[in-house]
């Protein structure tokens, strides 16, 4: 078992892997960079290390520094948290070389999900439903237009090597198809270096709904069902809850067992999150993209499983089987999760970092907070926005919604903006409340002008 | 359905109760002392109003004002808590002459439940087992020398008017005994003008193990599990958790069933406890008395059920089914509760009443934090010294104490003296770890000097 283990993080995710590991009786070590002097996982890990200046690049992307404090520590592991380092191959490689655990799957692993094309084409291969599309790279126009003969427009033109909505055109005809695809390719190799581009069908009336998958080294791939995450604001999630309000057990199980394929696929190891497009008016899903790490919104999967996620992670990590099996998965219940930024949904989500003065999260029965603030906490302005999740547990969804309004409706942040009244408008919309929903809602539904 | 209830309670169940409310759409008015301005149920509530100055006879025992304000504020309801008016027959009845629907059991069966030696023949009566004694009140020296020669020293003479630790007397002998029974009648009389006392055989070696019960007005009567509460100091719990770790299945079952036999004879509606001395060492259980209200405890059930115990006390009241039958009742994983307390452990238990000045409540998987504190929040010196209950659930008993000692070593409250240093002792103690307790752990273990 790994005992003494480096988070390299921050933030609310930093204090969770403290908490696992408080919990497993396993040592940590936080590192921070200098602005995060004061911050909330500094002061509840065993030890913690400065690793640079302000700026990300310096101090949590800084591999060197990261390394060195886990080496000078002792340390047998580093947890990578989400974002930052968590899907940076090379880092994982570089833990390995200097013989630390990287909890998390193995640096081939990253890089095969990490390369769309390759990610592509081996989901095709191991018989997981992906959008219609170019098998490979696209490698002249005249390809494509017969490509398009068969899935018809509107398509999207994707970079292989693109990401977080960078190196993406939608083409609805041959016009712009051509053009499209002319210009991606430019733009690709001048941002990425790397030119080639693949075409899928653009699917606009979709669900985001994936699948959260556990694997260990002997063979075992289980998943803990779905969450849907489709209430976004430009492709940042808001909201999440499981189960999904739109799938059926029909559904649920063939999507199950296609996020079971696609982790096999790469020979997965620990937590990670298959992303389908749900193309529900047709009950037809689609690989969008596999996260090989833990992700925001994991909690509701925890509290409908009863099943911690991070000490699953670390007990994979160290070598252990996985506590359950698949037919060990129950589900109850409903769980939503707000994420509570440092924003002004009153003005177009500005940004709102600064001192936090009253300071008092909401608690009770079927609640829970996730968040590094803390009364006095001076929320940096140079990372994410997120100052809480507020997760929400019910025997229905009705009864998860109406705690988690009144949940948010208790919770008290002074000094700063939040988009607490976002969600408490947002859980009130009347489509929110059937459930019906998908990724443009809010670019449909101006939520803070509901009544 | 209830649609505006007055909370007649004050702290973090006048919180909870708010909390409840809020989830099922009912209306709140909070009552409050001149000494509770600030509270967070004042500001919690949609109304609030105060009730009286700071001495609780003439506030939060104060039947008039409470009365009138729930009329004057047209609430159709009133929950009492815990403590204060809960178990007060004469304002049940009030309620009820005034058609103000009281939260909770008749007056009949306060007034059977409180009343001990009527409880006690109740009890047998019922086939409910009860401590070997005497059958009603003591005529004679001769009738309770008699009984001596049946049951054995040493033996516990009470008051059947007395409670709280008042009127009771323990005899190991005959001299102590004729002596003891003279005292106590005479002592009786002064104090509850009521000179009656019976006998029973001293258990001393016990654990105290209560369960959980349920009714609606419809004949439905289920119990929820047990909680041991064996953890205590001068008859006051400190800590509590469910399952015991004292019982098995098959005591599980015979006590369950003999909770619903003792709550069915009273002809019990709503939600309600009957406490259980268990000789663990003979696993043989006898009817302690039974708490015709909500209790401290009650979050630990919640947690391992499933079932918000406040919502199905309001929906019993109103009139409504049980919203689940005995055979629905699940039980998964383990819960505990510590009671955190303004109170010194380093020095006795002193009360330590004050200002919190920072304060932050421990967040995360599997904790729940039940509390009407907050930064800059001024404790009161004149009520009860509880300032929150920390409550963790796990999958095992071993990773819900491991959780609790995470919580509680994350819990910061500054400015006052609190138990939590106690509460971190007592979960590293052996005993405690091996689940080998009784009664008298406290007094046999000093733990704030254990390792």
């Amino acid at each position: 078992m790994i005992k003494k283990l480096l988070i390299a993080n921050r933030g609310e995710i930093a204090v969770r892997i403290i908490r696992a590991c408080r919990e497993m009786g396993i040592e940590t070590v936080a590192v921070f960079s200098e602005a995060d002097r004061e911050a909330l996982h500094v002061q509840l890990a065993d030890e913690a290390y400065c690793i640079g200046p302000t700026s990300s690049k310096d101090s949590y992307l800084n591999f060197t520094n990261i390394i060195s404090v886990a080496k000078l520590t002792a340390c047998d592991a580093i947890h990578p948290g989400y974002g930052f380092l968590a899907e940076n191959a090379a880092f994982a490689e570089l833990c390995r070389d200097c013989n630390i655990t990287f909890v998390g799957p193995s640096p081939e692993a990253i890089t095969k999900m990490g390369t769309k094309d390759i990610a592509r084409e081996t989901m095709r291969e191991a018989g997981v439903p992906i959008v219609p599309g170019s098998t490979g790279i696209i490698e002249n126009i005249e390809q494509s237009l017969e490509l398009v003969e068969k899935i018809n427009y509107p398509v999207i033109i994707k970079a292989t090597a693109g990401g977080g909505g960078k190196g993406i055109r939608i083409a609805k005809n041959e016009q712009e198809l051509i053009k499209g695809i002319n210009i991606t390719q430019q733009e690709a190799l001048t941002a990425f270096g790397n030119p080639g581009v693949y075409i899928e069908k653009y699917i606009e009336d979709f669900r985001h709904v994936e699948i959260q998958v556990l694997a260990d080294n002997y063979g075992n791939t289980i998943h803990l069902g779905e969450r849907d995450c489709s209430i976004q604001r430009r492709l940042q999630k808001l909201l999440e809850e499981t189960p999904s309000p739109a799938l059926d057990g029909e559904i649920r199980e063939e999507m199950g067992n296609a996020a079971v394929k696609a982790a096999k696929a790469v020979d997965y190891s620990g937590a990670g999150t298959v992303e389908f497009i749900y193309d529900y008016r047709n009950r037809k899903f689609y690989f969008m993209e596999m996260n090989t790490r833990i992700q925001v919104e994991h909690p509701v999967t925890e509290l409908v499983t009863g099943t911690d996620l991070i000490k699953e992670q670390i007990r994979v990590a160290s070598g252990e089987k996985l506590s359950l099996k698949q037919q060990d998965v129950t589900f109850t219940g409903w769980a939503i999760e707000c994420r509570i930024n440092a924003e002004n949904p009153e003005k177009n989500f500005m940004p709102s970092p600064g001192k936090i003065h009253m300071y008092l999260p909401p608690g009770g029965l079927g609640v829970r907070v996730d968040s590094a603030a803390y009364p006095g906490y001076s929320i940096p302005p140079y990372y994410d926005s997120m100052i809480a999740k507020v997760i929400t547990y019910g025997n229905t969804r009705e009864e998860a919604i109406a705690r988690m309004k009144r949940a948010l409706s208790e919770f008290i942040v002074e000094g700063i903006h939040t988009t607490i009244p976002f969600h408490l408008k947002l859980l009130e919309h009347e489509k929110f409340v059937e459930g019906q929903f998908n990724t443009k809602f809010l670019e449909l539904h101006d939520v803070m002008k509901s009544v």
